[in-house]
Parts: C-alpha cells; structure tokens; sequence
C-alpha cells in the first residue's frame, strides 16, 4: 500500500497539536485517505521538553536536513514561525520537490510572491489554511468553493486576543489595560502583544485574503493598520447607545477598480453577523456576486483549531498526491497569468461614517462650534449625544454620528477642531460600517 | 486550449442562475480554471418561457438525450429535482461517463447510495454541493477541510422558509398562519409548504449530513422529524424569559457508537451561534474532535446562491479533469470500505431537557399533581413559571423548564398528565438543547 509521508519542523504549541491529530486520528484519516498519513520525522532544536503527545521512538530530531530535501518525505510542515531560518527552510523543501504547508501568516504577508513562484516552478503545493483564522477553513472556500464567484468585499475579526478584550471591555465596562492583563494570565495574549493589539497580526492575514479575492500579488505594506489600544471603556457605552458593537476588523473591498484594505476598530451594527462574534473567537464575512453573503466562523487560534487546518491541508496535498498530480489548484486561486498588481485607494479617499467624541470644556457654543468647522469640511452629522455637564477637569464629552464623509476632509476638520481652545485633548475617532 | 463542456437539465429558477453564472462570470472562471468552462447545452420542456438571462443560440432543447451521454458533454447537471425522471437521467448519465452535480436533497436523501455506487463504478464525480445549505460550502468543509477530524456533531437551521417563521413569530408575536401566508407572498414559502414547515425538506439535508459526518450509508427513514406548526406565539415569550431561541434544528449526534438523528423545534441558549441566525439564512454548526465549534452561515435558497455552490462543484470537478483524474475525494469523503451502516438511538432513548407548556384549569394543588407525576418518572423540574390567573375557558398555562430527561420516561408521564381532568389541552412539548 502507498503511504503519504509527512516532516514537521517545529515542535512548538500547534506543532504538538498537528503530531497529537496524526497519531490519535490515524485511522480516521486513513480511512478518508484510502492509504497511511504517516508522522515520519519532528525537527526541533528542544526534543527533550515533553509536549504532552507521545511520540514513536526514531521520529524526534534536532537535525532539519533529515527532513528538507529528504526524498522520503512527500510534504513538510513549517511550524518554526517567524521570518527566517522558516523561508530558508521552506524555499529549500520547495526546491526539492517536496509540497509544504505553513501556519505562517507574516511569513506569507512578507515573502509570500516568492514562495509561490518557487512552489510553481518546482511543481509542488504549497497549501497555507492555517495562516489566516486558524482552524476556519477560509483559504479552502475562497479557494475552491467561492471559485465561480466574483468577491466583492472580505471582512473579518481575525485576532482572538483583540476579540476577547473588546468583548470584555464592552461587556463589563472594564479598561483596556486590565483586561489585557487577565488575558495575559489566562494565556489569550501574548506576554508581548504588540502584533496582536496593534493590529499587525490581523493586518497579516488581510493581506493573504485580499490576495486571494481579488486576484493581486500579497503586498503588505499596502494594508492601513490601526490597533485597539485607544479605545475607552466610555466608546462602547456610546456604542450601544448608536445600537453597534466595537470590533477590530478587517476590510478589503474592491470598488470602481480600486481596492481598500484596512484594518482599524469598528463600529458594526449590532445585527451584523461579525457583531454577534464574541470572546476569542474569529469569522470572516464574505460577499460574492453569486452567493451574497457568507460567514465562517470558528477558532482562530489555538492547538488542536491550528492543527485541524493543518491536517486539513495534508489531507488535501495527499489526494492530489494519490490522484494523478499536484498543482490541482493554484496558490491564490487564479491562474498566474491573471494575477496583478491592484491599485489601492489610499487611506485619505475612503468615504465611510464616523463616530467622533470630543473632550469639550463646558461652554457655551461648544457644538455649535465643532458643527460649523465639520460642515466647512463637508460632513454632516446625523446624530448628537451630549449627556449630563463636565467631569473630572471640567470637560464634556460630544459624542457624534456623521454620515458619509472623505477620511481627508474628517482628517482636515480634525486638525482644526483638536487645535480650538475649547478642546481639552485629541478626539476619539472611530469608523462605522453599515454596508459591509 | 482544452475545454470543459457543461450541459444543464432543468431550466427553472436555480437553472437560469447556474446559466447567468456561467455566462457573466465566464471570464472569471476561466482566470481560476485555466481554461474555459463552456454553457453547451441546456435541456428543458418548456425552452420559450423568458428567464431573464440571454442564452446564445443552438443551446437550447427539448430533448435531454443531447445531453445524456453526448460524449462532447463533460458534466451534467440536473436541476429538475424530485425523483424521477431525475434518478433515470443521473443514472444515465454516469453510465456514459458523465460526471454529474446536482442540488436534489429529496433524490440524494432516497436514491443517494445507489447514485454514489453508480458513479464509483464509473469512474466519475458525483457532486451535491447544493444540495444541503444552499450555497454555504458545507460539503466541501465535511469532504475535505474537516477530513483530520473525527466530527462528533452537526446542527444546522437547513431550511430558509421555517426560519423566517420563526424568526417573525418571535419578533413580533404573530400568529403560525399569518406569518406562513405573508411569507407565501413574498415568495419565501411555496404555495404548498408541507415538505418545509413538516420539517421533511430539512431531513433530507440532514439524512445527507449524517452520512458525511459518520461514514454510515444514507438512511432518511431513521431521522426523527417533527414540522413546527404546533408552536404559538406564547411559547416564544416563555422561551424569552428563560434565555432562549425556538429554532427548527437538525441535530445529528454520535455518542458511545449510537447516532441520534432528529429534527424537531428547539430551544437553543439565545448565546448559542445558531440562536443568532435569523430571517431566511441557513447555517451549519459543526462540533469536531480537533477543530472544536465552527459554524458556516448563508443563503440556503435562492437562484444566485444555490448557483454558486453548482458552479464550485462544475470548477472542482474540471480541476479534477484537468489535473489527472477523477474521483479525487470519495463521495462521502471516506473510502468505501470505511463506509457501514449505523446503529441509530431510538427516539424513545435520547436524553434532553424539556419545556413543558400545560394547560391546566386554575384550581389548588395543579402544580403539585403534575410535579407528582413528573417525579414518579423520574424527569425533575428546572424552573416553573406560572403567571396570572385563568384565561379564556379559565385555564392557566403553567410552564416548566425540566432537567435531562429520556424522552420516554417524558412521553409516560404526559400520557397519564395529559388525561387529569384538570388539564384542558395536550400539553406543548419543545426540547432545550443546551450542550450542542
């Protein structure tokens, strides 16, 4: 019987996962399968720190060259993270004729162009489901299931830990800081979190996404990145009181041949799908000329979540295997031939609503002074919250909804209204979409 | 260039979608194939009715034999639904070579393992993406995303014309008849609505979901189905008060070796993701060793969005073709041999919570009697409310929230509470599903 071999690299948290899914579902998967999806070598330079998976005798290595370039070994999986030794690592499988499949989205956001032209000239897979909602199959359906749609726009929360603090910040009133902290302790964060808070992370993903609907080389630098460490508990009391959610979300959308894609705090509508998504769970929102719109949604992160993608991916690269040939589907989807570059709408030309708060001294004309430098900048508001008199060092909060406005012209009336002497410090601006 | 040729049978609503996908999105498509995928032939009764989408000349007939087994024809795709002449023609088809998609749960729920035989031995692909959700990808994700999991649990909302009932019952207190008539006329029930609103479509889908989640051959005839005309408006105020959504669920489960197979009106936590899906919109909630929750959310009707799962069948079938061969994923996903038949829990068997609407006329000690004889069969009780006083013909409806319970123990205790002569009216029985 033919058997399908498989090298990991890396024996981190989902590298424990992915060997835990191979040995305990062995059977499962070969029953699917028809033959063996063997576990045949683990590289790590740590074999000695038990991971909680028991693992056969002959497999754990701390030498990667038993795995790359290995004739044996049909498909490796990068686990290492990171920028390099993992592109070394990969471009080398890749150049020996073996497929890959990476969890890696930073990897991808920044060198993914050139490790799928190198998958394509060595005629090898190179499958990457788990880079992007870890173990929601989004790659896979914008892949293959959507493929006779036109997508028209991909949002997404794609950062669990950004998730379960805005979910808590709104839930219990509580800061941005004190949450982090618990998230910290209960293993949501990261003991350094920039990537995730700041917005990085998610930015990482939006880029492979926006690659992939919309047919354009991965281009990273391309993404506007805003982070959630603003916000104020006080934000999502308004929030509610507009009947919206705060969410940190991904937007890539394509219109009149241009695209945007941004990642930033939102305000969403309390009955939008992605709204009702809570704690450290993740779902894209895609919509399609054919399908209309779609959600998927499940863990973003995790062990055994990231190791189902994973395997999902071994599985799929085995069948190809097993049936006549690799390179069933192309990398993003469309033919090399049809990928390229995009123009995308700079940040200063999008056009959405905004929800404004302004720490205002308790005087007199106050609105109609914030009023006046907004509409000479040509946005109107369509609503106005101004609750109770001054607090703490005698300043007020205006609480706005705008309608549609250019982000440059919000910008320029910004400017102006942070400089007034009846401001007391920057406003809080945060965008409402209600068309997504 | 090579070029895959499509031939459609059954020109209806979803038809002339696959029609118009094909023909505007043609340029797309090919950018994702690589080469085109050609509209040759569509096959129809009546070819004069407009149906809103140019068809070039020479492709339409009445005749469905230059469709069936037309060597110039790659895949069929029948779309005239019901059992026969569509079995007749798929089988036909796969006898000459055809691979062949379709959207027909009701033929796939009664004819599916002799189909799937037929297209083993042939050597061809037989896809049915459409046929359970519409056009979310839930096969697709079952067959090959999910294929390292052991599933232990599929829930769905499968059927578009019971949840928007439901979902305006319970926003608006309306009536089961008014809402039903409404939705006739705005086209979102069928002028006979008996296959949606018995429950019966839904247990097709869910006959199909059962097979592809446990590797067990199709086997509509052990679903448990109940429709959802017995509900009231009242029982949606109760269900609010205990922090719950009524909701016409398919539930397949597999628990110590027995599959519970079942759709009936539920209770579901409003926290639950299948609690918050409203309107005409399907979803599918997937539970999965390694992945854990996931759900898939869309359009589960439609000309547009069933189109587009027929068309993503259509593509992955022509990869198929294109890269070496057919029968890539097994039909169910797992290999025949892995495919045996199911011991399924009775009805009786299966253990939930209870709500329990009684209709009790308004005198001493009636709580105490139907407490009395719930214990005896041993079913213990969660929570009560009893609000006011008589109603109308002085009955008092008295409403429970039960523990877990076996449904026959249930069944025992309502034969012998629904005979008290100080119950009026058979007791409503919905069950709570707090674990899916």
């Amino acid at each position: 019987m033919q058997e399908i071999n498989v090298g990991l690299i890396g024996f981190g948290t989902i590298g424990a996962g992915v060997a835990r899914v191979l040995l305990e579902n062995r059977e499962i998967i070969q029953s699917r399968l028809g033959c063996p999806l063997n576990l045949a070598k683990i590289a790590d330079l740590d074999i000695t720190t038990d991971r909680g998976v028991k693992i056969p005798d002959g497999i754990l290595t701390t030498d990667v060259n038993e795995i790359l370039g290995n004739p044996a070994i049909d498909i490796v999986i990068e686990l290492i993270g990171g920028y390099e030794p993992a592109r070394g690592f990969v471009l080398k499988a890749l150049a020996a004729g073996q497929s890959v499949v990476t969890a890696n989205k930073a990897l991808l956001a920044k060198h993914g162009n050139e490790l799928f032209s190198a998958a394509r000239e060595n005629e090898v897979d190179f499958y990457y489901e788990a880079s992007v909602g870890g173990g929601i199959p989004i790659i896979k359906v914008m892949r293959e299931a959507l493929a006779g749609n036109r997508i028209n726009s991909v949002c997404g929360i794609l950062n669990g830990t950004c998730n379960y603090i805005l979910t808590r910040m709104g839930s219990e009133g509580a800061d941005f800081a004190e949450v982090l902290s618990e998230a910290q302790k209960l293993g949501y964060a990261e003991a350094d979190p920039t990537f995730d808070i700041e917005g990085i992370d998610t930015a990482h993903k939006l880029a492979i996404l926006t690659s992939l609907a919309f047919a354009t080389p991965i281009d990273y630098d391309r993404i506007h990145v805003e982070g959630i460490t603003s916000i104020k508990p006080v934000d999502f009391d308004f929030a509610h009181e507009f009947g919206y959610k705060i969410k940190l979300l991904a937007i890539a959308k394509q219109e009149e041949g241009q695209i945007e894609a941004r990642v930033h705090p939102t305000m969403l509508p309390e009955s939008h799908m992605l709204a009702k998504i809570d704690d450290v769970f993740n779902a894209v929102f895609v919509n399609a000329d054919a399908l209309g719109p779609s959600l998927y949604y499940g863990q973003g992160a995790g062990m055994m979540a990231t190791a189902s993608a994973v395997v999902g991916d071994l599985i799929d690269i085995a069948r190809n295997r097993l049936n006549g040939g690799l390179r069933r589907v192309p990398d993003l989807s469309f033919q090399e031939s049809a990928i390229t570059p995009a123009c995308y709408r700079p940040m200063q030309e999008i056009t959405t609503q905004y929800y404004l708060r302004f720490s205002a001294y308790d005087k007199t004309r106050v609105l109609s002074r914030i009023a006046g430098i907004l509409g000479e900048n040509e946005i109107s508001i369509a609503s106005v919250i101004q609750q109770g008199r001054s607090q703490t060092g005698g300043t007020v909060p205006i609480v706005m909804q705008t309608h549609k406005a250019r982000e440059a012209n919000l910008r320029q009336a910004l400017e102006v209204i942070d400089e007034l002497e009846i401001i007391a410090a920057p406003t809080v601006v945060i965008r409402m979409e209600s068309d997504l």
